[in-house]
């Protein structure tokens, strides 16, 4: 097969039928999601025979036990299936939502209208239940979807793809607005990343090293996030219950998720008092505890943290503690050690709040509260399609909005510019 | 000099100035836009005679009229500058907005908030006063700037930089907060396109081999748009005194602008009745026409249109004409050809404009006005730092909202995850 090629027809078919969705009600969007949810029910026994086969490769490839625990599609996780498509069939649709329509000085109106993206490349890992998650979200927001899944889950997301091609056909939308590639090429993924006339944006889910090589080699743009080195910070006004609640919590309610926080920093002050009541905590959590000198020297079961920890995303029972002069200090800190996701200071001062949620740099800033809320459902979008940490298009948890953009549009009854 | 180490150390300083901007208060910026527009008015000695420098030094290097005009510092020019600086000091700040904050059910308060974007790096070509116009938009949004001008224009801009410099002072901002790129060596461009450590977005200004090379090399965002192939479409149940009047202004209100007209649709039935009229206003301008076999068949003093006339951004009083069935003939011919700048449509019909605004996929689309209304000041925006085609981040003119992001902020009394 020739992948560039091959490639380049998927490319086109997408970009035609992103021309056709636009025209798609949002009852008929909202029928297909909820066509693919019935398709899937039905398909429980093709859904399984397919997933299996990937098992069954992916063992004897000698995949370790965490990826085939995430190639697997239980019952449970069809379910969930199931269950998103309902939501997100019940989330409001918003492209077509037309704001700010006002009247200028030269009697046009002006107004902005927000519309897809497109075509959006979608590029993960071992969990094909992204398949279904992702292309929901995208149709759902008017996109076309490339889908491209792990090698090791091909036949599982073959199988989720014809579910989705029977609820597009049942709301009688076009087939190629949800493609999953069928070559494992790896030369596929560097096609989609370079074709800016076929594809507006790619959304790479999966770990570090596949984004840094995604993001790096894009000739489109990618939302995303590298890591997630979120800190709490507490802070010398800090009320001691909300600061060993919320450190104990952004730090073992996940020890996986992008969320959680890495870095402790501790006000001098509360440090004597707070830190040996928190170890204690994290004691019956298992959790290893790595200390600036200060933090070492309160606490003996502390080990040295090096230079390097405090750029560590652990994803793991292992937290880094800094005792810090104050406020400057710790912003100063996160800002420099930080990767720009979510930071939370604990504190009853006013004023130092206002300052830490403008003066930290990060795509969620956050005052008396735990650092694993930053999360599209947390939010409030309903669902996400990813996190990005940067600070162009969408920031943060990326909703049904991320996937979209805001045209203008113009009215006028006549009018010509003087 | 080490291009590579020098770029380094000014996106550095960029960086760590932009850190401290987030601090300023709107009076306080606003006080350094306005001692800028003081100090402009105080330095036209020097303005002129290092401008001076600059033209003698161009015309004995051989540059034509059309750059020389470019690069002139005239009086009148400084006081646009000037003019402008006070039209961005009176622009209302968009910084720290905060908006849609609201309770959701785990008891945080969620919101975003509106914030700079963090170093903005323009390339630019021969205007100087670019560098006022960038610097001003980017000071007053909180961001860094990182200016590159034109080698032709190095002397004036210097003297431009000086004048920041002590608007800067005046109102005790950083100094690096503009920066103008003291070398002209080329590889200069090439560094500040791929630091993405230090720079956040790339905004070229110049011609369109220049922004491609840009877009093509770049290692982070790029606000841009290449071309400007703008389209009227007059329908069968366009007004004629209406279409007559946009497709006229559309063309010549000016030429060389992006927002002028290229190619002009218009539906059968209307053709035989409006071209010949349309003709004979575009004949008193001088605008020569190219047209498909119908069009050329109405208008003998049309010459035959090549394929390659349909993707031409003429810049120039030259207009593509073109006889289309229907409305879906002229949206399909616009998303094919058109450059997704801006497009309108001449109707009375109340579900063709309907259509036509949703299913064009341009920057802007209008009903009823003229291409030449896509503007930042016109749309109200108060000022612009360029326009965009991309889909991603902003879209048509970009202003101070452009050049802002926005961050998630969470309020809790204590709140953790369950």
């Amino acid at each position: 097969m020739d992948v560039k090629e091959y490639m380049a027809q998927v490319g086109r078919r997408a970009r035609a039928a992103s021309r056709e969705i636009v025209k798609a009600s949002t009852a008929q969007k909202n029928a297909a999601l909820l066509a693919t949810a019935t398709a899937l029910d039905s398909a429980r026994t093709e859904l399984a025979s397919a997933n299996q086969k990937d098992l069954e490769a992916g063992r004897s490839k000698g995949l370790d036990e965490a990826m085939l625990d995430r190639l697997a599609l239980t019952p449970a996780r069809i379910d969930a299936m199931i269950e998103g498509l309902r939501q997100v069939a019940a989330l409001p649709d918003p492209v077509g939502t037309i704001s700010d329509m006002r009247y200028v000085p030269s009697g046009i109106q002006v107004g902005r209208m927000r519309v897809p993206l497109g075509v959006v490349g979608i590029i993960y890992e071992s969990r094909p239940n992204v398949t279904v998650d992702a292309a929901s979200l995208c149709l759902k927001s008017a996109n076309a979807t490339i889908l491209r899944g792990g090698s090791e889950a091909i036949h599982s997301n073959q199988a989720i793809a014809a579910c989705i091609r029977q609820g597009l056909a049942a709301a009688e939308l076009p087939q190629d607005l949800v493609q999953v590639i069928e070559t494992t090429d790896r030369a596929a993924v560097g096609e989609l990343i370079t074709m800016p006339e076929y594809v507006d944006v790619i959304v790479p889910r999966g770990g570090k090293s596949l984004i840094e090589r995604i993001s790096r080699d894009a000739r489109v743009a990618v939302i995303k996030h590298l890591d997630g080195i979120c800190h709490v910070y507490i802070d010398d006004r800090a009320d001691s219950g909300k600061a060993l609640k919320i450190a104990l919590n952004a730090k073992t309610h996940r020890y996986g998720t992008c969320n959680t926080m890495e870095t402790l920093l501790v006000a001098e002050s509360q440090a004597e008092q707070l830190l040996p009541e928190l170890a204690a905590l994290y004691a019956t959590h298992g959790v290893e505890l790595r200390g600036c000198p200060r933090t070492c020297a309160l606490l003996p079961e502390a080990v040295p943290a090096t230079e390097a920890d405090w750029s560590t995303e652990y994803l793991a029972p292992v937290l880094a503690i800094r005792v810090v002069s104050g406020m400057e200090q710790a912003i100063e800190h996160i800002n420099r050690y930080g990767s720009h996701h979510t930071d939370a200071i604990v504190t009853e001062d006013l004023s130092k709040a206002r300052r830490f949620l403008t003066e930290v740099d990060s795509a969620s800033v956050m005052v008396n509260a735990s650092t694993r809320f930053a999360d599209g459902f947390e939010y409030g979008l309903g669902a996400e399609i990813g996190i990005s940490t940067d600070k162009i298009h969408a920031r943060g948890p990326v909703g049904l909005e991320g996937l979209t953009s805001e045209k203008y549009v113009v009215f006028g009854d006549g009018h010509i510019r003087q």
